[in-house]
């Protein structure tokens, strides 16, 4: 594949940036990539597995002559970085992100940027519970869906430039308003994440009573909930002070309906239990047909023990 | 291997005794399995795909010179069932089941029963999201635990001759009390289900307004929900309503924990949210080292994208 970008600067090289660095250099989207990190270690792992062609010491000088900067730092420290390296931009160079609120990310970036650049916000719908440098692998986004937020004065060119090179990483594009994007993402998965937190909270303070049985005996639901409770905390703390309105207005009608189900157990109405469960069980297979996941009879916990020492 | 047993009934053919079935056959620790369901398309498919070496149209005829009974059917049903076969059960028969709880099928089951034979209830620790004679296969045990609760007069050497038995189709199998196993249970598999269940509801509400996108932009978070949710609905009725007192009891411990989560992201209490996070991922970490899940970064998620059309 010819490149798209001249050269690409990754501000920020976790789990996202570093995955965006495989998939670019090993289908040659971009002439250059180079990087940023604010930790100094993250900088020496990167240059140590050489994430990038050149990771640079501080982002004014990874952001100039970039035709394409990609912020991928924690929501919560989008707008210092906006600020860092909007006096060091060229003229035309599209901006983006990759953070999993977008209204504060537009309200913190914005404002800070020069009117001869083009911000395009953006929301890649995928990651693993794993984060840092060594994290990235160059297929996370293949088949996942990477959502784009253009503003309402985003001119046409630079949107669609960027859209070739999100499907040419394997990733299906669509685009919406950002309010919109915030309220999906708060059912999909910032409230769920919210709760498999809360339950292996729970179990943590079970475990101390009953001598580390509930990590041994963890059935395939708790496993789940561990594994998305194992993400990164510094960026779900920012997923959450930032998506604060749609996410407690999504925990609000979970704890109705928590209730509603718990009182059918206290009840004793089976038909009640019964039928919401019917009902979700639908919902699964919705998703499948949707192709968002597979039919495989032992996915993940075939998987699992298959691997098993 | 040789044969542990020499006639193995099965009551109930779906996901567990179906795997049964495909192990015990697969391995040879039965001379004979035998089986029955009380759905007459249960077993019709059970006859068509040669699930077991007969399948009969009563329990009475399966259980019938049977030296191993393994009650496989939804909690609900168990005392039933105990009923029906108990005349018919040969001197010096074991009895297991298979239930997710174990007080309440003592408590069912155990009065049924003739003096002259071993009851030792059982509960395997897997499971997928499907169901039914065609859902199983002989590898669900495999490095998975099962957990026996002898009762306090059983002797020693049946109850050895059963954990022989799964531990030769591949289980870890250990002893607990019956009481000590609801409780453990309600923490790590029980009350994460009705939660799942929940918030697969809640995405339900909401996908009416906004026209399948949830389902769409599915994020892993919630697809592990979905497919938690998408687990028996007559298996996971009775859970609930057999171990209401226990899964009540960490279903509050749960709400307080989300509630005081939930005044964290209103407060805007950013260090509160890192803490809790940090600590919950620690006890993923346990759960690898206990060998219960691997460390793949892309566990699920790759296999997921690798298998899509």
């Amino acid at each position: 594949m010819s490149a798209i970008y001249d050269r690409v600067a990754l501000i920020g090289l976790g789990l996202i940036a570093g995955s965006m660095a495989h998939a670019l250099r090993e289908k040659g989207l971009a002439r250059e990539v180079v990087g940023y990190a604010r930790s100094e270690e993250t900088r020496k792992t990167a240059r140590e597995i050489g994430l990038c062609d050149t990771v640079y010491d501080s982002a004014a000088e990874a952001v100039a002559k970039a035709d394409l900067v990609v912020l991928a730092v924690p929501v919560g420290a989008m707008g210092a970085v906006a600020q860092d390296i909007a006096p060091h931009l060229a003229k035309g160079t599209t901006i983006t992100d990759v953070g999993s609120v977008k209204q504060s990310v537009i309200e913190a970036v914005q404002p800070h940027l020069p009117e001869d650049v083009h911000f395009i916000p953006g929301h890649p719908l995928a990651g693993t519970e794993h984060s840092g440098p060594r994290a990235g692998f160059a297929s996370l986004f293949e088949n996942r869906w990477w959502l784009l937020t253009p503003l309402p004065d985003s001119p046409a060119a630079p949107v669609e430039k960027l859209v070739g090179l999100v499907t040419a990483m394997g990733a299906k594009c669509d685009r919406m308003e950002a309010a919109h994007h915030d309220l999906v993402l708060a059912v999909t998965s910032h409230a769920p994440h919210l709760i498999a937190y809360t339950m292996v909270g729970v179990a943590d303070h079970l475990r101390r009573v009953t001598d580390e049985e509930v990590i041994q005996y963890s059935a395939a639901g708790f496993r789940d909930f561990t594994r998305i409770a194992a993400s990164d905390p510094t960026m779900w703390r920012d997923v959450f002070l930032h998506n604060k309105e749609a996410t407690l207005d999504i925990l609000g009608r979970f704890t109705e309906e928590l209730f509603t189900l718990q009182r059918a157990i206290r009840m004793g109405d089976g038909q009640q239990l019964h039928d919401y469960f019917t009902r979700t069980r639908s919902i699964r297979r919705g998703i499948i047909e949707a192709g968002q996941d597979t039919e495989a009879p032992d996915f993940g916990r075939g998987a699992t023990s298959g691997k098993m020492p």
